[in-house]
């Protein structure tokens, strides 16, 4: 399974694509950090991430893109460029019609280190460890990145899809699953979801 | 001057086109709602506003897109997804080089009716007022992206040159704008901005 994680930031971006299986030491096809100016204006920033990924997803035909869950609570000053990058991902990913996952930085962390609450050191070390490299990926935004990844493979299959086998394991199952596929068609089909041309 | 006023979301996003000139009545071009379903991924959602701005943006060629400008503090509920789909908007201005203006709710408000605290219906009102419509765009997302237009119409330029006007009328406005010229071309040559292809 070929996944592509994403630490998002507008003044640094972390990739890393690895290719990998549950259970199985993964190794790293590509990393780097996308970094844009704060003299930029937001929209050009957003430009060069979007095509670093597009460029990215069309070389390497990821399964899945795995994208660090933002919180409105954390770093007020740089929490809507994250979010505004990490929906430029998810753009993307959509665009191409691969599946994403969203991983709070405690899953990453305990998937990696075995404790959500392990240090930046901690998880770059681990990284390296994990994929047999000669040094700790720097910046932190690289290993970060690349620990997403890794996250997701260990994990074998999209967030979405765990909540639904958790859904499937309970008994109200089977109605919710109706009721969301009902959902879905209706929110591409009926009136609700409004006009999306212009209307003059 | 023709502007596309966009108050962001992912629920509801107002999209406004508008055409006048800075002190007299701005007149609509176009002015829609675009709604996509929490039942859908993120980036299918982003998707989707992205697509239906690009349309509007290549019918209309507006000559700005105004943007509200969102805050963290508020709403932390649903300002992930307001900040991802205003990113978006940016996007999108920043891929056809159309300058871009983020107003704040407050002065819209007073751009419109001579009150930063004007309450929604006061907006509603004086937009259909300007306008000259018969009756209140609704829902109020549509009413508040033209508001936004309006606004920057009557602005008459962008908030960045508003900002290097003020710049220009201090005494170190000249020094400045060469310090910031600099940092913008060294932000698309020098390395410090990161390579943008992937590395293996």
């Amino acid at each position: 399974m070929r996944v592509l994680g994403i630490d998002p930031g507008l003044t640094r971006c972390g990739l890393g694509m690895v290719d990998g299986v549950p259970g199985r030491p993964p190794f790293v096809l590509a990393v780097d950090v996308v970094r844009t100016s704060a003299h930029e204006e937001t929209g050009a920033r957003l430009a060069v991430l979007e095509e670093t990924m597009e460029e990215w997803v069309r070389r390497y035909r990821p399964a899945a893109v795995a994208v660090e869950r933002v919180f409105a609570q954390h770093n007020v000053g740089t929490v809507m460029g994250t979010a505004q990058a990490a929906g430029v991902a998810l753009l993307v990913a959509a665009r191409h019609g691969i599946p994403t996952a969203l991983h709070t930085p405690s899953e990453v962390k305990a998937a990696i280190t075995g404790s959500g609450r392990a240090g930046k050191d901690q998880v770059g070390a681990m990284v390296a460890r994990i994929l047999r490299l000669d040094e700790v990926p720097k910046p932190a935004d690289a290993a970060d990145a690349l620990a997403l990844a890794i996250c997701h493979v260990w994990r074998g299959q999209s967030t979405d899809r765990l909540d639904a086998a958790r859904q499937a394991a309970s008994g109200v199952a089977a109605r919710q699953q109706r009721a969301y596929a009902a959902a879905r068609t209706g929110a591409a089909t009926s009136p609700r979801t409004g006009t999306r041309g212009p209307r003059a």
